[in-house]
C-alpha cells in the first residue's frame, strides 16, 4: 500500500529524444516477469553518475564506476532485478563485464560504452547465462515509449512503479525530463540511495552534469530514509542527449538554473516515490530541522528523529506519544544541546518548549494530526540559521512481514 | 515471549546485608500493580552510578546526579513505573526534588542521601502526589528478601522480572551480589542502558566503586542493543554495603580482580537478559568482531550489524539472507575496509570469504544454525587484533505491536 504515490499516465509519460528503452523476461529469479531493463543512448549523450558508499559495493556499481572514468561515451545501460550481484567476488566482476561486451556486441558499441546495474538479493551468483541470453529481446524491444515497462521491470519490493516525467521551456525550446526509480527497502542516505535514472534532452557539458548529479542527489535520493540500511548497489544517473537543441555548458549559463531546478524537482519526486512506497509505509513523515548551528547537526537531528524505530512505530500508530521525538532528538549526537531551547511542532501545533510539553498542548490536537497519512515534524533547535528537511516512513507489521518473507 | 531468561527461585535470590528493598501500588498510571520500589541502604554504603547521554536527560537523573555529587552518602533510592519524568521540564525537576524530600522525612535522612528513578512515558507530568502518598507503604514494606518484588516492581514493557544473585568467598568470607534490571526497548549503548541496580556487601572506597561502575557498564549495559534508541532515563547504580567485612580500597588490593570479574559478571547477565526479554524478542544474538584495528572500529562493526532492522527481520524469518550482513559491514562507516580481508562466520559454518560467499559453504548449513534460539555472528576483518562483543535479539511483528500500541 504506498502513500499518495501518483503514477502517471502514459499520456504523462513524455519520451526523451535521443533515448530509448527496451524490456525483456530473462527469468533471473522468477518467471514470466520483465525483470531486464536496457537504455539505448543517442551519441553524444552526457552520463553522470553517484554511487553507494557502502565498502561491499557490488560489481555492477564498481564497473559502472570504471565505465564512465574510461570517458568513451556512454550509450547503453542494462538493468537486472532479482540478484544483486553483490558480494559474488571476482565471479562477479566477470559476470557483470560479460553482460556489458555481450550487449555491446548486439549494439556496435565498445563495452566500456556500457553501464550494468543489478538489484535483489545479495551473495548469490548472477545468473549471467540467463541474462545474456534475454539481451536480443530487450534490443528488440527498444522504443521511445516504454518507460512505464522499464519502471516496472526494476522493482523488487516495490508495490508500485515510480516515474516522474516534466517539460519545461527554455530558450524557446521545449526541454523533457523523465525519470525512473526503484527501491522500498534498504534505503538510507548518504550516497545515492536505491536505483534512479534520470534523463533530459538538453545538452549539458560532462563536467557540469557531473557536479549537477552530486548536488541534485544530495537535496533528493540523499535526503530519504526508510530503515537505515545502505545498500550494496545504490546508483543514480542523469543522462543529458542534447536533442532538443539547448545547451548547457558552465553554471554561468543564463539557463542553468532554470535547468537545474526542474531536474532536481523530478529527481525529489522519485525520492519521494520511493519512501511513499517505502515496505510496509501507511505515511509519508517529513521531518524538517531548522535553527541549527550546521547543515551537519540538522541533518543529524532530522535522521535520528527519521530512523527511531520507537518514533516510526508511534506514527503507524498514530500514538501522539511524542517523548519519543525528543528523546531521539537528545540522542542525536549534539553533545551541547540547550534542550530549553529546543522546539517541537507536529503539524502546525506546538507540541514541546522550554524542555518539556508546551502549556497550550492538548493530546486531541497530536491525535487530529498524527491521523493524517502525510505529516510534518517540525524541530527549532534555536543554535543557529542552517535548516534540513528529510523525509520517511512509518514502521508496521508489514514492514516486517515482507522482510521477513523477501527471499522465500 | 522471553529467549532462555532464568528467572530465579526465592532460594537463589540471596539479600544482601545492609540493603532493604520494600515495594507499593501507587497507581501512577495503572491501578492494582506495584509501581513504587524504595531501597534503604546501612550508613557507609558506597554508592556509584552512570547515567543516560541522552540531552534530554529526565528530571531524577539530574537529581541522581547531583545528589551523588553532593556526596552526603547515599542512604535510599526510590523508583517509580508508568511515568519518566522526562520531558518534564522546570516541574518534572521539582517533582523529583519533592519525591526525595518526602521519604527523606519519613527515613530520618537528608533529602541529598535520596536517588530517584522514574521509567514509562515521556512528556507526561509525574503524579507525584500519588507517588507520595504511597511512600509509607513502601517504607513499611522493606525488608531484606524484597529483591523479586522490586524486579517485578520496576517493569514496563518486560515480560519478566530480571535478578541475577551470585555468592562468592573472598578472604574468608563470603560475599554476595545481587542485582535486578528493567529495560525491553529504547535500549541502545553508548550510556548505562535501561534500569539496573546492583548490591553488595563487599566495601568499596567511593572512588574506586565509582571507576569500577564505569567499567563494569561498558562491558555490560554499553554493549547491549535492541532499536538503536538510547532513553531519557538509563542509569545503571552499583551499591557497595561493606557489612560482609571485606574491604577493597584499590585496584592493587589481591581481592580487587575478584571482585570486579563477579560484579561484572552480574551485571553482564543483567543486561543479556534485557535483551533476551527483549520486545518481541524470539532470537538471542551474539555478535563478535575480530582482528578490528580497534575496539571502536570493532564496535562499529558490531553495530552495524546488530542495529540493521533488515539483519533483524532475516533472524526473525530465519532466512539465512546473510548477504544483509555483508552490506551491514560495508556501511559500518570503515571507509579502507578491504572486503578481501573480511570473513564471516554463521555459529562454526565460514559464510563469506574474499568479498563473496565462501566456496564450501551451503545454505542447509546457514539453515540449521538459524533455526536455533541462541545465535553467534562472528566478523573478522583482518585489519588487526582488537575484538568486540555486542548482544542483540531479532526484529518482529510482535515489536511493532507492542510500540504501536504502549500507551494505548
Amino acid at each position: 500500500m504506498a502513500v499518495n504515490l501518483h503514477i502517471p499516465q502514459q499520456s504523462e509519460i513524455h519520451p526523451v529524444p535521443g533515448v530509448e528503452v527496451g524490456t525483456a523476461e530473462a527469468g533471473i529469479r522468477k518467471a514470466g516477469r520483465k525483470d531486464l531493463t536496457v537504455f539505448r543512448l543517442a551519441e553524444g549523450t552526457s552520463v553522470a553518475g553517484v554511487f553507494t558508499t557502502n565498502r561491499f559495493r557490488a560489481a555492477p556499481v564498481q564497473v559502472s564506476e570504471r565505465h564512465l572514468a574510461a570517458a568513451q561515451g556512454i550509450r547503453a545501460l542494462v538493468i537486472n532485478t532479482g540478484n544483486a550481484n553483490a558480494g559474488t567476488g571476482a565471479s562477479g566482476l566477470q559476470a557483470a563485464e560479460q553482460t556489458c561486451r555481450v550487449l555491446a556486441a548486439q549494439l556496435g558499441i565498445a563495452a566500456e560504452q556500457v553501464l550494468p546495474f543489478s538489484t535483489g538479493v545479495i551473495l548469490e551468483p548472477l545468473p549471467v547465462d540467463r541474462l545474456t541470453a534475454a539481451l536480443p529481446a530487450a534490443v528488440q524491444n527498444l522504443a521511445p515509449n516504454n518507460w512505464f515497462d522499464a519502471a516496472c521491470g526494476i522493482m523488487t519490493t516495490d508495490t508500485q512503479p515510480k516515474i516522474s516525467s516534466q517539460r519545461l521551456v527554455l530558450d524557446d525550446a521545449t526541454v523533457t525530463i523523465t525519470g525512473i526509480s526503484k527501491g522500498a527497502g534498504m534505503i538510507r542516505p548518504n550516497m545515492a540511495t536505491m536505483l534512479g535514472f534520470l534523463a533530459t534532452d538538453a545538452g549539458i557539458a560532462p563536467d557540469l552534469l557531473h557536479d549537477m548529479t552530486r548536488q541534485i542527489a544530495e537535496r533528493s535520493f540523499n535526503r530519504i530514509t526508510v530503515d537505515g540500511d545502505t545498500s550494496t548497489n545504490d546508483s543514480f544517473i542523469i543522462m543529458a542527449t542534447g536533442q532538443s537543441g539547448v545547451q548547457v555548458q558552465s553554471t554561468n549559463d543564463p539557463l542553468y538554473k532554470r535547468l537545474f531546478e526542474a531536474l532536481a524537482a523530478v529527481a525529489l519526486e522519485l525520492a519521494q516515490k520511493i519512501v511513499r512506497d517505502a515496505e510496509g509505509a501507511t505515511k509519508f513523515i517529513t521531518v524538517r530541522v531548522e535553527e541549527a548551528a550546521s547543515s551537519q547537526e540538522a541533518l543529524q537531528v532530522a535522521y535520528a528523529v527519521a530512523q527511531s524505530p520507537l518514533v516510526k512505530t508511534a506514527f503507524y500508530a498514530s500514538d501522539p506519544n511524542l517523548g519519543r521525538i525528543l528523546c531521539a532528538i537528545g540522542y542525536a549526537g549534539i553533545n551541547d544541546l540547550d534542550v530549553s531551547a529546543t522546539r517541537l511542532w507536529l503539524g502546525d501545533t506546538l507540541v514541546a518548549s522550554e524542555g518539556g510539553r508546551h502549556p497550550h498542548y492538548v493530546e486531541e490536537d497530536g491525535q487530529r494530526v498524527m491521523q493524517d497519512a502525510e505529516i510534518l515534524v517540525r524541530i527549532a533547535l534555536g543554535r543557529g540559521n542552517h535548516q534540513e528537511t528529510v523525509y520517511t516512513c512509518d514502521f508496521s507489521h508489514e514492514y516486517v512481514s515482507i522482510n521477513a518473507d523477501y527471499r522465500s
